[in-house]
């Protein structure tokens, strides 16, 4: 039997766990989920035979060691952070990881050992990053081998709600860590390229700087900027690209109303409110607006923000109820982002029924023979309920199928990896497709931004 | 002969080292004024007999404990920053130290050694801070002594060009260091004391939430908030203040111009232009604005920030000519608060004839007897030329006078000191009244913020 370690049982580990356990007969595997909530571990795996539960903090160093000392190949599905003890266990201890998150400069110190030792440690291989790496590179490799010249990428992630549980103004609701959703787009000026020219948005303007993407058969969708749109720029050889552009999607007219927020103040994360716990909703907007001793919160947050009177973001903002002068924020020293959370969690937490969807949308614009194209491809993947959500899929299914090719000698180039290269992503696109995770390409006019280049 | 060490020439030095030196012959007085650039420093002596002029490194030990040694009292009016080894040496050396900066963590450290030793390390003794901490504990002083129970306590300065000199459409030329006009209010979130409730205003939003204060003969001006209107709550003795406001004062309708550097992010200085050497200043505005291969950059910001086309800002960027596509930025990988620095420095440098002017706003509210009352005083000071100038005369008088008043033995309270107390406010505003640095109070009804509490 070939062991496989996965730590941590939280939300997206249950495609992985089902993907693997599946397997585990005819490819003759044993797997251990681990966690410090062993009640977790043991709902995802059932009775299978081929898996068996433990408790692990991976904080305690003599029981992480014996756990991995005992397996073939280690998933760390971990926060990011606690990744870095498991990765430097399994170079000590000779086994290959695998994870869904970003390479930290810690990890990336790791690259050298791991060539050392003939050791694969894969990372950013969920959704984003990980399918939007794949997804990108085997059309960006197709067009370059077929001799064209890559002038414009553009790509963009949204975790939404499925559009038959999308029932609130925002069309949106919480599929994943809320916390980013509420602090997106803080920490530094988003940066990209667009037609050769390097541009700039501020906090205060990200959200009022949207494009709108359409998709065949889910209607219309916005983005704005990532800060990191030039992140992958060297990594996928787009060094002479024209247009580079990645973002975050979501449904028309949410960025809008989301500017209210950031505009009055109340996404910041950098200070503490003193007695936040007592403030009603309605006191948390009032310390954003001017005093007054006659005038309405609802009048000054009008003027203040000049929202007319039959504009639809005020329907947004009365669905949150954030004017309920009753309800209390109930934390302790908050900070505005995390009252903001706690309001926002009253309208957005997922009903027991509802299902989330992953949205990807991807743009290629290339030169070929002194023409332009473009080709265009989406994917939208959809939840079955709320343990085999679209995000579980597309984080899982990934992450367990680099596993099983790591254990059969399919992904063999060692050291510290990302998902970019043929022979990991040809195999694991494919097989994707099977499970409903797949791409819809067409061509279209070369649009870009410049129609007098055309 | 008293002997007085003066570190630096720079700017402030001039009113003084005037002072100092018209006071040498009664006082008995010698001075040695010591800069790194030895004529700046003998230009401001002259020929006087009574004073000399070295040459001074102060990151040099050997030359700076000599020169400290030497001296019965030592001046610092280096930047903030380099005040810190000089005020070690006097702890070591036992010399009293004056300043007119900011009190540092480093510099409170030694409050404990300065008062073993008996040493007057006195700070913050310019113009805000200075005149700004003693005018307005006069005033609190004598309401407390009265019997009245302060509730409002607001405080203004500006430092802007005198009326004479007031000719360009902002109504606003860079009297100090241009790079603090140009980061203000960055750093974090400001936050007051309204009728009892704390605010918060985010950067974006500083220059939206202004006030307007009217001086008799100087018309009207505008304030935006200071970060830190706390940060002198407990030392003026105000913890139970229901409103408490620090703010900058300019002259009505910079702030709502300035808005637009800072909506756009053309006030960053957290991250550099790879290629801003060679953008003019067109490309530098572009840089914040959609591409589009057809509109101008005229419409692109007009649009994005929905300026009308008889809006007064929009002439007041003209003026500064941010739409000349000649005009290069010449700045190696400069930030955009750099960038914004150049181009403002074209239009808002003082000409050899501009004069400069410092402008200071308090407001007191008070009750006593139930009824409630307020006084406001204000204090306007015009620069006689660009060596005497109203910041000079305003930084430089107070730190003459508590150097002199430290010798007299008239300053006596050991430690790291700022001006508060009776012994050092008293006597130094019934002097600076002689130079015309004086305030005018008057009664007026009591404002606050809310009527219904009158």
């Amino acid at each position: 039997m070939r062991k496989i370690l996965v730590i941590g049982s939280g939300k997206s580990a249950s495609s992985l766990l089902k993907y693997l356990l599946d397997k585990s007969a005819s490819e003759n595997l044993f797997i251990t989920v681990s966690d410090l909530n062993l009640n977790a571990a043991k709902k995802l795996i059932g009775n299978h035979q081929n898996a068996k539960a433990i408790l692990l903090d991976v904080f305690d160093e003599t029981s992480r060691t014996e756990a991995i000392k005992n397996a073939d190949i280690v998933v760390s599905m971990l926060p990011a952070r606690f990744h870095i003890e498991v990765a430097k266990d399994c170079i000590l201890l000779g086994k290959h990881m695998v994870t869904a998150s970003y390479v930290s400069p810690e990890m990336q110190a790791l690259d050298e050992d791991a060539k050392t030792k003939g050791l694969v440690l894969m990372n950013e291989i969920g959704v984003d990053p990980g399918i939007d790496h794949m997804s990108a590179m085997q059309v960006l490799d197709r067009i370059r081998n077929n001799g064209g010249k890559i002038i414009l990428f553009e790509s963009f992630t949204g975790g939404l709600v499925a559009p038959e549980s999308d029932n609130n103004l925002w069309n949106y609701k919480f599929t994943w860590n809320p916390r980013n959703v509420v602090t997106a787009g803080q920490g530094g000026t988003a940066k990209f390229l667009q037609e050769g020219t390097y541009k700039y948005i501020p906090y205060n303007r990200l959200f009022r700087r949207t494009e709108f993407l359409d998709i065949d058969n889910y209607g219309r969708f916005e983005v704005y900027a990532n800060r990191d749109s030039l992140k992958y720029q060297s990594v996928y050889g787009l060094d002479n690209v024209k247009t580079l552009y990645r973002g975050t999607m979501r449904r028309v007219g949410f960025s809008r109303a989301w500017n209210i927020f950031v505009t009055l103040g109340m996404t910041d994360d950098s200070y503490t409110i003193d007695d936040s716990e007592n403030m009603s909703y309605r006191d948390f907007i009032n310390a954003f607006l001017t005093y007054s001793p006659f005038d309405s919160v609802e009048l000054k947050l009008r003027h203040a923000l000049k929202i007319d009177q039959d504009d639809i973001v005020w329907d947004k903002l009365i669905e949150l109820d954030i004017f309920n002068a009753e309800k209390k924020v109930g934390l302790k020293k908050a900070t505005p982002a995390q009252i903001l959370q706690k309001i926002l969690m009253d309208s957005w937490t997922l009903d027991t029924n509802d299902k989330d969807m992953i949205v990807m949308y991807h743009k290629f614009g290339y030169e070929k023979d002194g023409k332009k194209y473009q080709i265009d491809a989406n994917m939208v993947v959809l939840g079955e309920d709320q343990t085999y959500t679209a995000m579980a899929k597309t984080v899982g299914l990934p992450v367990a199928m680099a596993t099983l090719a790591i254990l059969n000698k399919k992904i063999t180039s060692p050291g510290v990896q990302i998902p970019i290269t043929k022979e990991v992503y040809e195999p694991i696109l494919k097989e994707l497709e099977t499970f409903g995770v797949s791409f819809h390409e067409k061509e279209v006019p070369y649009l870009g931004y410049n129609p007098l280049n055309n």
